[in-house]
This record gives C-alpha cells, structure tokens and sequence, in this order.
C-alpha cells in the first residue's frame, strides 16, 4: 500500500493517479485528504514533506517519496508498465513532462496571483509574464502533437492533465482556440478511463 | 556536444555543471548566455523552450532538454556515472533533489517577492509561505544528515546547490544557524572541485 496526500483539484496529484490507473495498481493507493496552500501550511503533510506540498507519497517502509515526478516514476518501476521509456525515447518524453509542468507551475502562480493574494497588491506584468508562458507552450505543442500523438508515456499524460486543469481553472483562456490539433489529440486522450476518472472536483 | 543556455547565478544551471563535472563531461558543454526572467522573456531561450528558462539544453541531434532534473540525468546516462541511482536508492536520491530543487523554488519566489516586485504590491504572507518552506526543509535535512552523508549523487548534488544559492542571495538568512550538522556536511562537500569551480558570479 501507499499513501496519498491528495486533493481532488491539484493536477499534480491527478497525474499519480493517471499513472496508477494506467499501472495497474490505483488500487494499492489509499489517498490521505491533505490541503495545500502556499501561505498556510498543512502540519499534517509538513511532518512528512518540509514544502508541506501534495502529492505526498509514503510508501509500505514508511519512506518519504515527493514530487510528483518521482511518485510516478516509482509506481512505473513498481509495476514495470514501462510509461517511463528507457534509452533514446526517455529525453523527450521527460522534456515533454517538463513542460506540462511547466505550464501548471505557472497557471498555479497565476491563479495565487488573481485569487489568493489580495487584489490591491497585484502586479499586471507577473500575471502576463506566467500567461505567457502558457500560450508559448501551446504554441509549440500545436506544432509537437504529431511526434507524440498515439504515445503514451508520462509526457502525454502529463500534458492532458495540465490541459484539463486548464478547463477547469482557467476556462475564460479558451486553450482550444488556435490550437486545433491539440484540442484533437486532447480530446482522443482524455477519453481514457484514467482520465475520465480523475477529472477535478471542487 | 551540448549547447547550454546558461546564467551565472542560477542555481539550477550550477546543478548541471556539477554534474557534468562529476561526470567529466564539463569539456563537451558549450555554455549560451541566456537572460531568464518572469517579467520579460528571452527570446533566444523560448524559440527552444517557451518556458524561457535557464538551463535549457541542447544536444547534437536539435533536441531540446529541460529541466534541470532532465538535463542532469540525460549527462549521467550518457557517462554511465550512477548519479542518478538504480534499485532502492533511486528513491531517497530523487526525493532528496525534489526537496533541494523545492527548497530553490522557494528561493526564487522569495526573491522575486523582495527584489522584482515593486515594493508596495508586496505581500508579506507570501514571503512568509515561502521562507517557511525553506526553515521547515533546513530542520528536517538537519535530521536526515546522517544518512546521506558521504554520498554522490543527484540529491546531494542538489542539496549542495541549494544550500550555496542561500548563501549568495539569502545571506542574511543565516542558514547555518541551528543546523550544525548540515553546515559541517555543506563544508566538506563544497570543497570538491566541482562545487569549488561553480560558485555563483554576480
């Protein structure tokens, strides 16, 4: 068994279980309700994790395992499901989970900006400066989809869950517009039970 | 060869030239001065990766790799170093480094509150969030000394590198205080050549 620290809106967490689900071993996962949040932290997940972040794992000889990245790569080796590829093939597809985290590490400081901190202290230019970001990756990823389109490995899923937090944060950015074979390979992706079944709730 | 955009103060940067020093494979990296920053891009770096940070790499075949963690582990494949350990002590070595790179991010934040923002769109229970992190991170670190002593590999390797990013832009912090064992560690493994050669300049 492993232990989660989870919440059902955190994208990074939705990627670990994307990953179980598609490993095999969702089952084996009992989640550990934890709440994150970059000004006030959860004394529960800081006893195991100094960031205080989800997810959190703690596996059966009750070591700590954190990020995301790592908790993922660890249920891959557990099951040997392989969506972590070895040799030439495993640079670009740690390259394309780079991104996708990349765009969820600025849609979060872009939401803590517009929602968390107070609205008198906003800064424009840092706001624009994580958006911007986002939409360059877009762009490139339009260009990319037909490298990676029927692969699955931990770059695509991470990408369709730094897609689908989009939608569900961020739905007035309309990702989709200008990005029409991104929002085909999306929505052939997302299909999947693994992320049919981990869509966010809050 | 691998194309390297570079700075001299980033600590993540620094991670991979340790490694590549590590890994004696410091001669085949041709460093590309890049300029990363949240408010304004560089527009050199985002034609290779839209996130526009450094390090980003590029290597002999065009391919694009990021982030620090990808570039960092792609160098040690290719040597055949064990910097990135296989079997059990993968684990601990990666959550380590996702502590170290957590601890930076933290740093980075802190800094772009105090330093980039203007000063009255600043928010003080942001910069708390942020250096609480870090306090938490230095406490439990101090714990686990111990176990991770006298080894090489990529979490130590971080740790060293986050540990030197607080002393050049956090010197006031004071890290040391309170973390005698840690301070003895960072003493001894800041002496190695690699460390010694890649202090940050600016």
């Amino acid at each position: 068994m492993m232990k989660l620290y989870s919440s059902t809106t955190s994208p990074f967490v939705r990627k670990v279980l994307v990953v179980a689900h598609e490993a095999g071993c969702l089952d084996a996962i009992e989640p550990l309700a934890g709440k994150a949040s970059p000004i006030q932290a959860d004394m529960a997940i800081v006893a195991t994790n100094p960031l205080g972040q989800v997810p959190t794992a703690i596996v059966d000889d009750g070591q700590a395992l954190f990020d995301s990245r790592v908790i993922c790569e660890y249920l891959d080796a557990q099951q040997g499901t392989g969506l972590f590829p070895a040799g030439a093939g495993r640079w670009p597809a740690l390259t394309l989970q780079s991104l996708a985290d990349g765009i969820l590490d600025a849609a979060l400081l872009a939401r803590y900006e517009q929602v968390t901190r107070p609205e008198t202290l906003r800064w424009e230019p840092w706001l624009e400066g994580q958006m911007g970001k986002i939409s360059r990756a877009l762009a490139q990823l339009e260009l990319q989809v037909p490298a990676f389109a029927v692969q699955l490995h931990i770059g695509t899923i991470s990408l369709a869950c730094a897609l689908g937090y989009l939608d569900f944060r961020f739905s007035e950015f309309a990702w989709r517009e200008g990005h029409p074979r991104l929002a085909d390979w999306y929505q052939t992706f997302s299909a999947r039970p693994s992320m049919a079944q981990t869509v966010p709730q809050g």
